[in-house]
Order: structure tokens, then C-alpha cells, then sequence
């Protein structure tokens, strides 16, 4: 990997998402070799990619090169590599591109979607867990109107202008918002010949209300707020199977859709050598202590959507969000620094800043520590929220401007088709 | 296609580039149906491809949705399609989504690299005549850094950040300049432990002087300004084999490169039908008189660069750029409302506006009617025109965005390797 030797101790971190990031900033100038692998060259802003998915915002506006993160963190190297396995007894990390010797190995792979073993939907859904995937959703729903200008078949044409997205998290709320809002403003339009009245929203959630984790005013609001968009929301309604055509429910509703976007669960990307059983709970997530060490180690640490750190306030772990990965990127960093110095180590504690969903134009929720809000005010918060924790100032002011953009003008103009195959292909995600 | 019967005559324009879009414009709530087809379902700025591939552009910027452009057409129908075939026996278009009767039929196919018959040069080499080739290119030039950091082998090294661009157009002009401007303002900061300076930039040429459709004060300043920004300008030069990774010369030169851009040729998209020897010029270009008539056709019409207008000031038919093609479907839509009014028919006059190259920052060459210019002026000048010609007021604020900043930081941020296979694919261009 021609990572130079060095007199300090190596840090090696797997995944330069908000975690493997934070952590990094941390170390900055710090006496250690910092090592940051990654299968991208960029670091995705994951929230803002149900925007890449329905046009709103161009790809490269919410992803940033991991070089230029670290231009000025004259310890730390980034690679661009897949890692294929650990090797905690040889202190190893083995990559396609070669292995490398740690002193200190951090997990931060993060999270990829849980099919729950459902092979029929895994290969027929959409999911939206990376760019690639994101272009490819926007490909799919574009190419569907398309495609049902072209057939005479009600069935059909019915399949290819319904989307039934499964999942009521945040995910799953923004993107059916988001979908409706492309129905009422662009598709009308894009589409003169086409009966786009006809096409269905469909939110399907499996518990008895959607946005689960937030308060019971957020959910009931965003339901509302949902339903004004004329998004249809089911609750209490499991999808159970997919054939690309149609999806059938643990109910008697049953879908007819060509677009199914699965957003209804998450697991950990585990990694090789650190997937013993007794290590992972639910979802694949590695057990770690308060100071982030993975069971049974003293090199060898976990953050983000892969950690979890159980406590009485989160007996399942942290939500998998960027908070916590990025307060625990930094509270590690910390404790890096502390062990160097002998100095006894700082138990992580979470600082709850709040969730936030937004639906659509001047409608979200906002469940913050001091206060709840929904409508107007809760999306201004977003919006500046968003704005404040993307990286990169011309990210920022590009995205600025496309919101709004957007909103003046009720469009969403990155809407190309580009993807070099027709047909769902396999992503790299 | 469920196109719907129309009283009014239908006009079917195959191609949604510069011609195709201005003679939709010119048809516009006339007495026709116009019917525009295109395998993409956005209009390409082809002159800023190279600011794409070169990480200075996100390409939704140089791109726009063609349903956009016809919001306010009632009488213009687009269909996402690939024209198979024509048959002019029964005036009708054969394309992957059904076949389609015309009452004239306007080619403006534009056109697409030529390798001139050199297969191995096809196979190894990229180009960059649309989006998806040029996001591949993008993610070649940055994959072919981090493989740099890897190997220890000097030779490969060498290969990996050597670029060899073959011919002295504005394409290859405009390409070197930018790649000389990563080599100054990116690489060293992103490859600390790389030496970039070792990074090569060769531009080769083919003739005894670069921008040969230009001035002579034109192709001499541009070739100053390469070299004062490091690009090796090889003069007579031409590249007659590439495996990929040597490519040799009909001279003693040799390269060695990991990265060789064919831009030594374009020839026209031909259609299958409208083929014959007799009506097809050198490169494929179809023979049109002054009408955009079609050899030996009075229905069937070609515009840009798709067709050969001989005249006694351009004996090989217009430059294959932007003006002609938007100057053309202008006149033709004149013409087909003055067929229809039973008026004579207006011969196309093609109003040379001047023609442009920029090499850098402050560096540019530009031959309009009035005057010649070389430096920052003839810039300025190259920067209003490109944002003036740009479709749609989002993509002009989001691209001015991007060059001020690009401006002021010496930086390109838009540097994301998003492919789906690591290996050139079969691009859908």
C-alpha cells in the first residue's frame, strides 16, 4: 500500500463516512499515522440522498473528495481500497490493493440495507444507501413515465406510474414527500399526454405509525403533512414479497408497482475476521464498551451505524444516524490521544441533538431537545441544519441555490437519465 | 408510440442536440406536429464535456432535461427512442420503441468519434462526445492516480500519470489546459506522497500547428499558453497504435500512458436507410443542398453536423459545431412554415459568429468577426458565451457558481469516481 513507516503509533480506519471523518479531524497533527481507507474517493452526505433520487439535487453537490478532507492532515493517508479482511492475532488489514499493519484499527463501514433475507425483493427493489444507488433509483422512475407513455396496457401503465416505498423512517417519509411534490409540480408538465393524476405514492410502514423513533406529534403531523401531498399511507402493513411486478402484504392490499424502494431496515456492514458471533448483536453491529472498544480487544474500536454501545438510555445502541457516529469519531479521538498521554480514558456520552424529517416545501418535524416544532419553522431548521453539516463551502452554496431554485420555481431540473445499463445493475455500494 | 393523428403535418427531428432543439423552437404553435426523438433524455452542452471530465462541472450543469425545453409546446411530442432504421419508400422511422410515420423527417444525429477503421486505438482509448464518456473519463484520470501511490514500478508509475491527448482542436486544447491545471492546483495537495510533478501532459497533433480552424495568432498564442502552463504540444505528430499503455507514433516518439483521449476526429451518426454511398460525404456527413434538403429527397431534411452544405466559402460543408447546427434549424423551420404557406423557400446563409478555445485561467483564444483576441479578454469573452448559450437559468447560476469558485480557490471539486465497473464500459453514447 506504500504507506510510509513511521515512529508513531498507525491508526488504520475503515470508512471515511461521518464517523471515519470525525475521528480523522481529530487526529489531525496528533502523534500518530492515520490511515483512511474507503471503496469511494468521496464521503456521501447520506441525508440529502433522497434529493439526488427525485432530481432536486445533482450528485456531486452532497458528495466531497476524502483528499481534499484531508489536505491539510499532513498524518494521515487515504486509500482508496476495498477491505477483504481482519486479522486481530497479526494485527492485519487486508485489502485489494494489499495489506497494511495496525496499531490501532477503527470499524466505520456503517450500514447497507437488510433485506432480512428476502432474495425475491433484494433482487427486484431499489434501495438508496449510496450515490450509485441513489442515480440509479432517479433512472428507473424517469424511464418508467417513459415507459408509460409507450403502452396501451392499463395494468402496465398503472405499474410503471405507482411507487411503493417500504419503510416509514425518515428515509422513507422524504422520499415519498419528495415524489409527491415531482407528481404535482413536474409531472404534468414533463408529461402533458400522460394522465399523471394516476400515479400513486404509496408509504407503507409495518407498525402502527410512521417515523417511529420521534415524538407522537412529529409522526401524527408527518402523516398529515403526507396525506395533503396525497401521498397514501399505509400503517400496520408489511410487504412480503416482490417479483418486480407486484408486491404482496401480510394483508389483502396488494401492490402493482415496477418501483419498489425498500427502506424498511438497515444492518451493519461487518467486516471479515470481526464477524464472530459473540461479537455481533442484532443487525450485525459490533458490541463496543463505553470507550468504543470492540468485545474482548484493546486495539480495536467501532463507530457509527456499526457500533453498538448499549445503556440504559440505548439498550439497543445508538440510533444509526450522524450524530452519533460523529460525536463518537470524536470522543474516540479523544481517548486516542488520552492513552498516548497515559491519561485515563472519557466515557462516551451521547448528546441528543434532536431528529428531523421533512416532508416537502414548508413542512417537516422537528423533535428538538428544547423543543418540538412542525410545519414552516422545523423545515427552515432543516434546511439550515443540513446546510450547516455538509462539507465543503461550494457544496453549500450550490445546494443553496437549487433549494432554492426549487422552491421558486416548484422544479427539480437534475433529472437525467444516465446510467450506462437499462437494468438495475450491480453497484459497488 | 401513441403518438396522437394530428391534422397538421408531422415532422419528426431524430437528434435533441443544438439543431434539433432550435428547429423545435422555430416549429412551436405552428401548424405541425413535431415529434423529437433522442436515446438521451436530456440536451448535451457539448462544449463544456471537458470541464465534466476534468472535475470543474457536475454534469447535470451542462445538461437539460429535452421534456423541459418543450414544456410550452403544445404541438411537440419527445419520445426517449433509438432510431433503427428509415425507410423513405413509406416515409417511416423504425426505432427500438415502434415505428412512426412522417411527413418530413429531419436528421440531426450530430456526430461521434472516429477512429478512422484503428481498432486497438477504439478499444484502448477514451473520448468524449457525451455525458457518460466523459464521467468516465473523470473517474479514469482519478483512478489512475491512486493506482500511482501503489505500484513501485517507475515505468507503470510513469504510464499511470502520463496523458497523452491526441489532436490539436479546441477539445484537445481546452482538455490539456485543464489537465495542466489539476497537475498545478490539485494533485499536489490531494498526492502529498506522490510526485506529480512528474505528471505528463502531452497534447499531439497531427498537422504543423493546433486550433488549425483558427487563426494563425490564434494557434500560436494557444500554444504558448499550454506551454507556460507545462503541456508538451507535439507538432506533426500523429498516434497510429495504442495497446494501452504504449502508444506509438509515425514518428520515434513513443508514449507511455495509462491515459490516451482520442480527439483527432469526428464523423457523422449515419442512419440506417439514409446510408447510401451516394448520399454520404467524407465522414459520413449526409449531402444537403441549401434548403437542408437531402439529396434527391424533398421531404427528408439534415442540420449540424450530421450534414454537408457545400458552398463556395465552405467547400466541406460548416464546422461541426454548435452555431451551424442552432443557425440551420432556424432557417429549416422557416423554411418548412414558408412550404406550407406556399412561399419560396429561403437558402441557408450561415453567419460566422467567430470561434473560441480556452486553455486556462486568463487564457484564452477567441476569432470573432469584428476582432481577434488572446489572454484574459478573449476569456471574459468565452465565459459570457458559454453561460450565454447554456439552457436554463439554474444550470447558468450553478456553472458561474462553479467557475468563481473554481477561480478563486485554483480547485475543481467535483472529483467523485462514480462508475459502476472500474473497466471502460460499453458507454450507450
Amino acid at each position: 500500500m506504500n504507506i510510509p513507516q513511521s515512529s508513531f503509533p498507525r491508526v488504520v480506519i475503515i470508512g471515511g463516512g461521518f464517523g471515519g471523518i470525525s475521528l480523522a479531524k481529530k487526529l489531525r497533527n496528533k502523534e500518530f499515522q492515520v490511515v483512511l481507507l474507503d471503496k469511494h474517493n468521496y464521503h456521501t452526505f447520506q441525508p440529502l440522498l433522497y434529493q439526488v433520487s427525485t432530481g432536486g439535487l445533482e450528485p456531486d453537490s452532497i458528495a466531497y473528495p476524502i483528499r481534499k478532507v484531508i489536505h491539510d492532515f499532513p498524518n494521515t493517508y487515504f486509500r482508496l481500497a476495498e477491505v477483504l479482511a481482519i486479522d486481530t492475532d497479526t494485527n492485519m488489514v487486508k485489502t485489494n490493493i494489499g495489506a497494511l499493519k495496525f496499531d490501532y484499527l477503527v470499524v466505520a463501514t456503517g450500514s447497507t440495507t437488510n433485506f432480512f433475507g428476502n432474495k425475491a425483493i433484494e433482487a427486484n427493489s431499489m434501495s438508496m444507501k449510496s450515490i450509485p444507488e441513489s442515480l440509479n433509483l432517479r433512472s428507473l422512475i424517469l424511464e418508467n413515465f417513459e415507459q408509460a407513455l409507450l403502452t396501451d396496457d392499463l395494468h402496465e401503465r398503472e405499474a410503471l406510474m405507482n411507487f411503493v416505498i417500504v419503510g416509514g423512517g425518515p428515509t422513507g417519509v422524504e422520499l415519498a414527500g419528495a415524489l409527491a411534490e415531482i407528481k404535482k409540480g413536474i409531472l404534468p408538465k414533463d408529461y402533458p399526454d400522460l394522465d399523471t393524476r394516476r400515479a400513486q405514492i404509496n408509504l407503507v410502514q409495518g407498525g402502527d405509525r410512521i417515523l417511529p423513533a420521534m415524538s407522537e406529534i412529529a409522526s401524527k403531523k408527518a402523516e398529515q403533512f403526507l396525506e395533503s401531498l396525497g401521498v397514501n399511507v399505509w400503517k400496520n402493513v408489511r410487504v412480503n414479497d416482490y417479483d418486480g411486478m407486484v408486491a404482496t402484504t401480510n394483508t389483502d392490499t396488494v401492490f402493482r408497482t415496477a418501483t419498489l424502494v425498500w427502506a424498511a431496515g438497515v444492518q451493519a456492514v461487518s467486516v471479515n475476521g470481526l464477524d464472530a458471533k459473540e461479537l455481533l448483536c442484532r443487525g450485525n453491529r459490533l458490541k463496543v464498551d463505553e470507550f468504543h472498544k470492540v468485545a474482548g480487544f484493546e486495539h480495536v474500536f467501532a463507530l457509527g451505524d456499526v457500533a453498538q454501545m448499549e445503556s440504559e438510555l440505548y439498550p439497543h445502541g445508538h440510533p444509526m444516524m450522524a450524530q452519533p457516529a460523529i460525536q463518537q469519531g470524536e470522543n474516540l479521538g479523544k481517548n486516542l490521544i488520552r492513552m498516548s498521554e497515559d491519561k485515563s480514558l472519557i466515557p462516551f456520552k451521547y448528546y441528543d441533538k434532536g431528529s428531523m424529517a421533512t416532508v416537502g416545501r414548508n413542512k417537516a418535524v422537528a423533535d428538538l431537545p428544547k423543543f418540538k416544532s412542525q410545519g414552516i419553522f422545523a423545515w427552515f431548521i432543516w434546511m439550515f441544519v443540513h446546510l450547516y453539516f455538509l462539507i465543503g463551502f461550494r457544496n453549500r452554496v450550490v445546494v443553496f441555490i437549487n433549494w432554492v431554485y426549487n422552491y421558486i420555481k416548484f422544479d427539480r431540473e437534475a433529472r437525467l437519465i444516465i446510467r450506462p445499463f437499462k437494468k438495475k445493475y450491480q453497484v459497488n455500494s
